[in-house]
């Protein structure tokens, strides 16, 4: 298919392969975002008088067709379409005559994918927040059933102090919770309108960047035209951070599940509708799937890592490096949403073993409120600390 | 010196080495702020009835003399102290005898360092907020004496569209904007005092941590003690990944200047006094703190790469993997506040070399100009496109 | 589609998705691998006793089908087959009757599946070390053709001293014959045959490891069963810090080609068939092909951290989490075989302005040169650095 | 002190101590091993004739001086002093006249710190190598007395089948031999010689490099001088990226060991001297040494990054940003040599605690035995896994 910029010379195969061909997928999965965001620019064309009732309509009609064909799985990007952006105007000259000619006017692909990219990102961060609540209530159930049941509560992988369900469960509620404050940050940021900064620079046509920003629901506009896309790697990552923040928690809810669910410490259970076999071993009943949550960090702090380093050493101004931060980003919002879900499940799952729970409320563990005992009765805390020592110390 | 824990056995001195080595250099930047968490708990402690007021008059100047003795070098760790928690109490029982063996009645290790950081770092965070001021001011005032100059506005490295200083120095300005708004949401997040929390589970006397939490100027208290733990990697990440965002601008206007400084580009002139000589080319003037600065961003990165990742895959409750956190977490709040200095030093040295702008503004760059302008006389963009291209066209 | 393990429960649909969905499509990539394996299994099982000759034909047409069928592309991995060894012994079973059940004698899907990546691996850094060699190959021929040309060196961004391209290109090439070792050195690392340790701790009958080996084509046998599990990680991390190296090459090469053609510089020219146009700027003409060449390796770092880090504070044995490894691994030895071709390309394309370059061999480039005939002539070197620095000196 | 480029103008003090301050406490460590490096060079310039007899002498004696002082702790490096290099120039030539202006003939700053570098490299990874071999010791030792105990074997850390401690201990021989290998390959890697490449464009006097190799122990000359600028960052991480082999390795043990001596495993102990308590709690008693060896791995992970990240994007030759790898290259050096004797001495203070190990060798991990005995008497694999698998299924 022709590319935009195409004149007197073709693009290499290769090249073209190597350039677009991993790129394709993730804009396959942007057209509604870029449909929108066409929309939006060419009536803002029409209210300042680029475009006249008429083009608008036409343009309208074709980017709902395409809207209704991509939702039917018929507009799919191939090799040799470039991009999402060319692949759109294309169809919208063949089908609909010289007004395709017209969508791009005072705009580039730059400000184009930033819109689409800023749109998706503000859908899928309202998912996470659903999930996360989702999350939370789930934990809350599980306090509210099982809160009051003593366990051990351990530091060092070591039995430190008396705790509860409530206790460790609690923990991942408030974690949760400065999770989702987290995310809104980001969310706050991102939420400003780089649709009308062209290709870094403005354009020479006075544009209406507040009135798209509103059809968008944007919350401003991002004014600085070249920083619209100096923002896209540091937005990217700063939202990354902010999932990484939810992974962790998750990360932690996951090796705690691991350990608790050895057959040595056995403190809780969970449904074997959630568990899986092994091919060689018949006796096996594992809980891969904590096994996957907790491995979820690790794939997002490798794609922060791809994002901030690639978005760094480069000039001011659109650098296509940056095309390789699209997979990484969009993987982790989807990474994040997945994990919040069947993290649900798991919680939801889980069963504690009351007897287990109970004989390993030992003595050791109330070592420290010993101490303290002996502190109330006027004995002064490091002595007392030595004196209760002395029980667990051996030869 | 003796250990706080120490009973009938001795640390293998290898093994205590590897331990508090490098952790003791760190602690000895926290003493001021351990120092303030302690007088906190000790007034606490007076409050609640668990000292006389005479034991926390005791305490009270023993504390500040610490405090002293530190301000005047002379508080200083070394390998056998274990950690700076236990030398103050140490020095408290040695000089003012039992009532320092009362200080750590109902308080951990675990709390008293979160304490100590959650200080620092607001400390610190303040600093470099007002240095991004100081580097917005001077970007500022770089854009008041120069704002109007043209000078080309690049993509992918080469000339794309007519720009100026204005809007390039602008795009920093708003970039440190944002970068604000981001170091505030971390500030919020790790404004909550972890004081009374204890080793992870509270203690079985009930402590006042409001009151805690209003003395050391918290906005509020972090009410589960175990996630208090669990928050310290997490409030680490938080607060290295805002940074991040302002190293990636640094890091940006950093490439930008070199640059703009060679001898090819040479739209730049900097000032002498922070330009650097080599040691074997008499003629060399080399801009080595732009290159400094650029380093940074991938500095913190591997700071967050090291906190992310070592706080992962570790099961609830302290444990002690996260005291190699406390490095490339102070680490990186300093190299930030370092940077943004030095970059400020940096911008206002800054001149352009306006002959150099000004031949460079060539016609090429108004191509998109000269295509919208077709448009404006009713031509459809993409025919104009085509049309103004064939200029720049080749064969 | 039945699970190995499957016995009286099932496997939640949304774990299921979550825990197999991406991993089919990578799987698809080992179907070959995966059935060379089996193959050398089932003959050292006929071996040893444990099948009988006519089940071992049976097995062998079996899995040549399977063969068959995947190079057709009709052997396609869907959600509900959990991985490739589930499909191919359920395709064996159905197909061929009991003998299909046989397949999985003494051996686990953790070997299987540690066979399968080893043997993609030698079989795609194989056809790395042949790209290298081209991509050495390209930088020679540019060698020699424009080899003695002088071009300015730099330091710094800026000048330092007289270069010649075939110095410059020199650099790569040296560089290009280092990573191929590197590369030769994790190649022999991994070629160990894992085949027959199970799931880690061998089985009950005695395996003929070595047989399996020689039909595979390994150099040896992996000995300790459990090490063959342990090392799956730490060989996926050897292998792309190898790939790193290439791929630093290629991203200094990438961006001196950047550099080193935009309009200021202006040193080189490339074939326009490797460019690409703008959008909306008509006189554009873009090396976006170096931009994501230089990418690359940022990308392989976020990989190689991801894979490190899943990885670490793993107790011994089989974990799922390295599933997640599997993507960032395969991946990475694609985009360095994908960016070798690419860079032989762009070697390809490049031509030397010569015009440029003359004129840019400018009199400071001489300074060292200068003092160096000083110091001949019986002058210290500092003193002489100081005499000649003074011409460059303003003020 | 006077820079040895300095001519009329002085570098801004904020600048100074931000380019210099860092560093000058890397090169206090590298001194021995630069002035090593002079000898060498200063040899060279004599045997070439630049230098005559007295001359060299005399640099020489001056040469042997500073390393005398350095060793007895009185050549220290401060702010202002710049580098090692300039301080060494400025010490031979204040006390030793005009010959110390020749000490840097045809040679660069950047060639110098290579040298020392490559040097200091060498002699800490021979030790690391010595250190690995103590740590394969230390585990056949524990091999050797406990090999044939019995033990659980675990996968998704569940029992899965029968080990005994001597795989599991062998399992670290294994993954230690091929760590040393990996090693030995980065060894190969950077033993050639940089010497004689100056600021990256070798110089215009004939220098006899294969003769400074020769002095300095290294096996070749590195050629192409630009490349042994490029080198630096890949040679560091080739370097990295074989230590880290060694910290996975320490990781997994660590995480065992963890795991293994907690209370409710309990299948080993370990000698109290190298346990700690806990501040608060009299019972405690942790195997933070474990937890410290664990967390090494994520250290070097981020130093790793730091490295790949800061050398990418930049062109070629001499960038400053480079000189912010010495840290996390030289500290990943110390923390691998540091962690493996610590590994060694937590190995030898393990023992079994044999009743825990025999009472947990359940007849659940004995499952897949008797899935193939049932084999060996001529049942099918998979329908002998479904007959002994009943025996597990609930319900």
């Amino acid at each position: 298919m022709k590319k935009l910029w195409q004149k007197n010379w073709k693009l290499d195969k290769v090249i073209e392969a190597f350039e677009t061909k991993g790129d394709l997928l993730l804009d396959q999965k942007l057209v509604a975002y870029d449909v929108q965001g066409s929309i939006a620019h060419a009536k803002m064309l029409y209210k300042i008088g680029i475009l006249t009732e008429k083009e608008f309509d036409g343009l309208h009609v074709g980017l709902q067709d395409i809207l209704k064909l991509h939702k039917a799985g018929k507009f799919v990007l191939k090799t040799g379409d470039e991009d999402m952006h060319t692949k759109i105007e294309n169809y919208l000259t063949k089908n609909y005559g010289d007004v395709g000619k017209k969508i791009h006017t005072a705009r580039s692909r730059n400000d184009q994918v930033l819109t689409a990219l800023r749109l998706y990102s503000k859908a899928e961060i309202t998912k996470i927040q659903k999930e996360i609540q989702s999350l939370i209530e789930a934990f809350k159930t599980m306090q509210s059933k099982y809160g009051s049941i003593p366990m051990p509560g351990y530091t060092h992988m070591q039995k430190a102090m008396p705790s509860t369900i409530g206790l460790w469960v609690g923990s991942y509620i408030d974690s949760l919770s400065d999770d989702k404050e987290m995310i809104n940050a980001a969310y706050e940021l991102i939420d400003q309108s780089p649709l009308g900064s062209a290709a870094g620079y403005g354009v020479s046509i006075p544009l209406d960047r507040k009135f798209t920003a509103e059809i968008l629901g944007f919350k401003n506009v991002q004014e600085n035209p070249l920083y619209c896309q100096h923002s896209r790697g540091k937005f990217d990552a700063a939202v990354l951070a902010s999932l990484t923040q939810t992974l962790l928690t998750i990360n932690k809810f996951a090796s705690d599940a691991l350990l608790f669910t050895t057959g040595e410490f056995d403190f809780f259970h969970v449904a074997q509708e959630i568990t899986t076999g092994s091919s060689i071993m018949p006796q096996k009943r594992n809980l891969d799937v904590a096994e996957l949550l907790r491995s979820k960090v690790h794939i997002v702090l490798g794609n922060y890592t791809q994002i901030v380093s690639l978005n760094s050493n480069l000039i001011s101004g659109y650098n296509r490096d940056i095309q390789d931060s699209k997979k990484p980003f969009m993987e982790s919002l989807d990474i994040t949403l997945q994990s919040l879900k069947v993290a649900t499940i798991l919680v939801d799952s889980i069963t504690p073993n009351k007897k287990k729970l109970k004989v390993s409320m030992t003595n050791d563990l109330f070592a420290t409120e010993q101490v303290l005992k002996l502190v109330l009765l006027g004995d002064n805390f490091r002595d007392s600390y030595q004196k209760i020592g002395k029980k667990y110390t051996k030869g």
